[in-house]
């Protein structure tokens, strides 16, 4: 999705890509079948280029600082980067800078998992300090069941995670931009629905947020990204609580599912910004286009060619815009998602749900 | 500029381009280096191709032909292109279908041009048949030695178009699109701005258009792209008269440059409009997203990298829309346009002129 805005600013990609037929590889044609971790690889797209940056947090740290020592511009850097790869780091750094975090401990044996546990009503959030995403590493331990599993956890990685289960009211997130000059722009913040860990629904802005909350979010958002440090975009996801707390749950240092409604719904998307802030180049507006936008995303479903199914959704809806990844459809998998924008929230967010289950060749469940 | 609505939809390019540094090369992984003249390259192409469009009318129609009778699809077809290839055959069948057009003859020596001349005040234009552009192949006559000129045309081509100079109020565009099952959608109605038969500008929707010389523009086009079996995006550019009438004067059957302000300022840009049309898909909804959109053209300046003009023009306007073609910078050639959206047209007017000039790399002319 890097793509677009560097096809309209001129702006020559060149890309590792892990398989021949990964996405990226399908419509860039400057790419390279490379694991992210092969350094030689590494290092000669370093050199052949202005500026690395990565479309996920898998990247080695040690390469990229040896990178950076030679003086390679690297964006994000790996002393920010580090906070979106391992919670603990960013649990303890946000604590040490005094954000809202839900009440954590790290732990590293089963006692100090059950001493939690029996501290927090039973119930508590388990998480992998590093490699989980869509919900994956991530513990939900509520009975002596889970607590067992917890163990088997801790044994495996040697320490986790421990949090409070918060009892939020809505999950939020905030996304902002950050450039090497410090100058730095956010978006509306929106509201994200989950549904078995993983994003499913994006409203933009947030229904029913006070400008004040909003305000004092997006203010803790940049503060945050100038305290670590961070360049290009920063998605800041966390929860809302019913005393008007917002918790910071995740942070991720790339584009982000949170913001994939910049595409059609602001007048500068995150991929353009993205481009923008790792050049050191002028931010663009991130002003919303329409009162109201509302991402869905498309995960893979019983119909092995959703392509097929495009005149159906441009037939029932010719105002959508859909995106599709280019990837293999597997049942679950995130494949793509649909944008709807307009003056009622309501119509827009059924228009963007009946647009996603055509897609995805199964009938219109009311969300 | 296709490329980026066929990232979003997961549509598979694959180019013939005439240098291995042409703009579709740059950014599009599977492109062939091949005249569009190629018979050979092109059928290789169809073969492997759900449809075969273009972005220019240089296309060799009796291979088309061909290719069409051998089952492959192929949009536009030739019967429809001739009218955009060829000035003389679009005059007669827009006239003999009783279309508003200039007064025009064709004439075969200088003998004709000059009763034509003389039969309107001395002041003609004549047009080559086919080959022309961007003013290219145009030439008003207005004095003797100006039919001298016309006099050398007419011999070295055989034939020319003669039409009346109309004296025009200013010059409209509407862009349709249409798809080989027939549905077939507008744009808004715009005002195109040239500089020495150059595009310079383009305001979307015209100022100061009645609803109803608007609809009836808009209908007369969607007509003529039925009469003609247009496919695809068609231009038709035309005069707006002190009486009110819209005299067509040139009709162009691809994405075009009074069209580009649609990428940025509607809902469905013409870019993926076209690709939705000739894959015969159902057609995106038009209108505008903004209540001004204004596109100018970047020409090539006395700044060698207007590249490195960026960041004075990001930093300048934070809205403005910046799209570079990835081209060799020539002066007076078209490299980029820059568009910016709002609610006031002389300031979105007085940015976009701003931002243009600023890649130029000259000073702010007012416009």
């Amino acid at each position: 999705m890097l793509q677009p805005p560097a096809v309209a600013l001129g702006v020559h990609l060149d890309v590792l890509v892990s398989h021949p037929k990964d996405a990226a590889a399908q419509v860039i044609p400057t790419h390279q079948v490379a694991a992210a971790s092969d350094s030689t690889a590494l290092t000669q797209l370093a050199n052949r280029s202005t500026v690395l940056t990565f479309e996920h947090e898998h990247v080695p740290n040690a390469e990229l600082d040896d990178l950076i020592a030679a003086g390679c511009q690297v964006h994000p850097q790996p002393h920010a980067l580090l906070h979106a790869q391992n919670k603990l780091i960013m649990r303890q750094a946000l604590s040490a800078q005094g954000y809202p975090c839900p009440e954590w401990v790290k732990a590293t044996n089963l006692a100090e998992i059950q001493a939690f546990w029996q501290a927090h009503q039973e119930r508590i959030v388990v998480k992998a300090a590093t490699g989980g995403y869509d919900g994956k590493g991530v513990l939900m331990v509520t009975d002596a069941a889970d607590l067992v599993t917890a163990g088997d956890w801790v044994e495996r990685l040697g320490e986790v995670l421990l949090e409070e289960a918060v009892d939020y009211t809505r999950e939020l997130a905030v996304l902002i931009a950050r450039s090497p000059s410090g100058e730095a722009r956010a978006w509306p913040v929106v509201e994200s629905i989950q549904i078995n860990g993983v994003c499913a629904e994006v409203i933009a802005p947030a229904p029913n947020l006070s400008a004040e909350t909003a305000t004092k979010i997006t203010a803790q958002a940049l503060a945050l990204a100038a305290d670590l440090d961070v360049t290009g975009v920063l998605a800041v996801e966390g929860f809302e609580t019913a005393d008007g707390r917002f918790l910071v749950n995740e942070l991720a240092m790339r584009p982000h599912n949170s913001g994939h409604w910049t595409i059609d719904g602001a007048t500068t998307s995150q991929f353009e910004q993205h481009l923008r802030a790792v050049l050191d180049l002028p931010l663009g507006d991130t002003s919303a286009t329409a009162p109201w936008t509302v991402m869905v995303n498309v995960l893979g479903g019983p119909c092995p060619d959703q392509y097929a199914q495009y005149a159906a959704v441009m037939a029932a809806d010719p105002a959508v815009k859909v995106h599709m990844y280019g990837k293999a459809v597997h049942p679950g998998r995130k494949i793509g998602h649909v944008t709807v924008s307009g003056p009622d929230l309501a119509a827009v967010r059924d228009r963007a749900h009946a647009a996603a289950a055509l897609l995805k060749g199964a009938p219109h469940d009311d969300h």
